[in-house]
């Protein structure tokens, strides 16, 4: 019987980690999850800066958004995901534009990151609130290297050690788009036109 | 012991497919794996249309670039991925630049999307090769709306199928950048500068 794949349905983008640390041979399989996906031309644009040292942690902390900084620094595993999107060539349309293929493939690689970490049973958080500057700063990142998300990773820690507001969160039940909304058959449906936000008001 | 997930280790962006259908249980648990897949502040700006019918299978095909003409539309299940950007709404910089992240979030659901596919034996190949503007056209798909790639999806056939340029890159190892040349501990490192092509090119 066909189901679907529990590294997908098993993860959440949980907030609470536990202190323990992600050993060496863990983190390597993350890597190789990054490494095996996909990407145009095989072009393998993602690279991976982990901030490891005390020092380092606390400059890619310092770099998220306000919200971020709230939970995230309490991530033993903290790193940006980059990409030079030079290495991803753009593709060409008859109109005379170009599609950029970069941030798409770096996504596609972080499916697949965030898979393998569900997988072993940890909790991982691609984030975009962060300081791109800030981000490339505290890593050394030179200027035509984009950051395309930082990610905290972790073993799931007590809902307790949340602020208050996140705790709640933590707890909620996954909201999506209904599939009627998502898919549609041989033409654009109307129904695929609204925000999520928008369908999740509607059903009330 | 921790290992790589068969979902990613068994993926391989293959051209060769049977003619057997995909059937609708099987398609909409690739659905959704979309569906599930994260998104910053939770926008799913990804949304798909099939080519279902014979007519709109024809015309997304003859959308995709001459190398995909050459397989894909041997796939029985041919659609697009698609997002409407305002629904991901970009990340200001302090610098006051914007990043967008919309084709990093289809990302993502397209990397959920490929390890769901995997574990249900099918070959799933996005491609990047396509013509937007007639992609567009041959699913009346509104010009705010970007299409991020096109996948071809089927359960695996023989590669006598296939033209024979594309026989022996069916059969040829997977080729990867080392991991010390993907990831870097705590700053940027100039191993990670080269593109893939290049790195391969030293390896001899």
């Amino acid at each position: 019987m066909p189901a679907l794949l529990p590294a997908l349905s098993q993860r959440r983008a949980l907030r609470a980690f536990d202190s323990r640390p992600v050993p060496p041979e863990v983190q390597e399989l993350l890597w190789q999850a990054v490494s095996i996906a996909p990407s145009h031309g095989n072009t393998q644009p993602a690279r991976i800066v982990v901030a490891e040292s005390a020092v380092a942690h606390s400059k890619l902390a310092a770099a998220l958004s306000e919200g971020n900084r709230s939970w995230a620094p309490a991530a033993p595993l903290l790193f940006a995901l980059l990409a030079n999107p030079e290495h991803s060539p753009a593709q060409p349309n008859s109109d005379g534009t170009f599609r950029e293929f970069w941030a798409f493939n770096v996504g596609i690689a972080t499916g697949s990151l965030l898979a393998q970490a569900t997988a072993l049973g940890l909790t991982a958080h691609p984030m975009a609130g962060f300081d791109e500057p800030a981000a490339r700063a505290a890593l050394g990142v030179p200027e035509n290297i984009r950051v395309a998300a930082v990610v905290a990773i972790g073993y799931p820690g007590p809902v307790e050690s949340l602020p208050p507001d996140l705790q709640a969160k933590e707890t909620a039940p996954q909201e999506r788009i209904p599939l009627a909304n998502l898919v549609a058959k041989d033409r654009w449906s109307e129904a695929q036109a609204p925000r999520a936000r928008e369908l999740r008001k509607r059903q009330g």
